[in-house]
């Protein structure tokens, strides 16, 4: 009898399903949908146990044969408990007992935060997965992921890994959406980015279209040696080396990944990270490589699938 | 037959060992000699073999009865070599391979970072050790420790913990022993402390003795209301606390542990931290405490011997 797991991505606006054989973890079936939006601390768990279902039948899979569900979830998140989802009306919510709720007794949940499993999943793919590695999600947000000694570093209430929100420099002016000043999302996240675009077009001229202004076209600008656009990237790419030397001297990775949104930008944002990296970092941690995330937009499935699959 | 460990602490000016009884870990002696100068490769281990030995006879204790050493180094360590030691003329040395020249076959040995092991030895005293801390020592530099999962984090290349050296402060005028600049240490270690007090006595009025300068006369300053000692000591605290709350987002500890000759000064300084710490925590990482460390100079030997405790 064949067995699998399934990989679930829930995030504000689509949940993500894949179906994983075990124990070879091949992704044979994947499916997106629209996140609920009224009682979401009971109907996306209710939605995501109808997908499987459909998704067995589909697949001639029967609910036996399923051993595992592993899902991201888009907060901090701790032994399974939320305390308090901003981009979902969760509070307070046991994950684990509201999937049980849905699921059959047999099958084992686990759960952890997305840019976490994102991280887990990106390592787990390697033919030969890193010990000790660092993370950065560079999106709308900068999240991040920490593994050590092969295991994912949840930390004492879940924020292990949320290196957006390093503080990495002086004199902020603005405040970020976490309340405080000076960190990492303020510089390299989208708002970042596309402030500080906007704010070097008022003395520089520039080829980027602001009326259709988009972290890729400043990233593609950049590419094409618009002086804005490598401006602002290169300023994206030395806060990012500054944070990574950092983390270098507190816990020494054997690596650092670069994924998420803006990692499609590819080898051009990692070298240039790279470059300023060699500036900033301390002792002997200079030859901690940079390396491309490369699971896209699967990353947060295959983490929460590995995730089960060590589990059971 | 009684069993037992020693705990060695391996400094620059001085070497500590101490007598363990195992499995109570309760020190029965110890004895403090000055480290050699010259031919430090062979020297120091030579000594080391010999004071054992007299430490034996002194306590009534036959060889076979000692089942391990464990040795604090002051310098980066992976799996027990060292690349390069400033304060020793340690070149690419194997430090097990160093030690058991010296001493019997059955002996067994394990060697750590210092500041890690004053960080393990105090969190291990403890009634319930934390799973995961994290200690400054603040003292003529600024080093750290980490303990995940109960386990001493050493990192791809021996830096783990090496907090004295992340960059916490822009446009940095002096350059850290280190080499880079804007370091915790340049603020917090006793030149960055002794060169702030000279430089604000310039301009206020202040009861402290310059003739006689030291940490404790500007810590003794502070606590009694003089202006520039505050002020300097304040500075200590908040950038403490600002590495803190860089480290809670990286790690999410259940705990800050402050130790070090600066932490004689006490709870006025943990206090100070605290409150510092409360404005530049993110999320919920306002809630992880700060505690002062409390077995002093005997750190280092106490995290040694629990070390070679675990594995022998």
């Amino acid at each position: 009898m064949n067995e699998y797991v399934y990989g679930i991505d829930i995030g504000g606006t689509n949940i993500k399903l894949g179906l994983f054989t075990l124990p070879g973890m091949k992704m044979i079936d994947v499916k997106e949908v629209e996140t609920p939006r009224q009682n979401q601390e009971t109907s996306i768990f209710e939605k995501i146990g109808s997908i499987i279902l459909e998704m067995n039948q589909v697949n001639g899979i029967e609910f036996k044969q399923v051993k595992g569900v592993g899902a991201a979830v888009p907060c901090p998140v701790k032994n399974g408990h939320v305390d308090k989802c901003p981009n979902l009306k969760w509070n307070k919510l046991d994950i684990i007992f509201a999937f049980n709720k849905v699921l059959p007794d047999h099958v084992r949940v686990a759960v952890s935060n997305d840019a976490t499993l994102a991280a887990y999943g990106e390592n787990q793919i390697l033919e030969k997965p890193y010990k000790n590695a660092v993370f950065y999600t560079l999106g709308t947000g900068v999240g991040g992921g920490i593994i050590i000694n092969g295991e994912i570093l949840e930390g004492a209430t879940g924020l292990g890994g949320e290196i957006g929100h390093m503080r990495v420099f002086d004199g902020a002016t603005e405040t970020c959406g976490c309340g405080s000043q000076g960190c990492l999302e303020q510089i390299c996240g989208t708002s970042g980015i596309l402030n500080y675009t906007k704010e070097l077009s008022l003395s520089s001229t520039s080829s980027i279209d602001f009326k259709n202004l988009s972290v890729k076209s400043v990233f593609d600008a950049a590419k094409a040696g618009d002086k804005v656009g490598l401006q602002v990237i290169n300023r994206v790419a030395e806060y990012i080396a500054i944070s990574a030397s950092i983390i270098a001297v507190i816990l020494d990775p054997d690596v650092f990944i670069i994924g998420g949104g803006i990692s499609k930008a590819g080898s051009f944002l990692v070298d240039l990270i790279s470059q300023h990296y060699q500036k900033h970092a301390r002792f002997s941690s200079y030859k901690v490589p940079f390396l491309l995330a490369s699971t896209g937009n699967d990353a947060g499935i295959i983490g929460a699938a590995y995730l089960i699959r060590k589990q059971i």
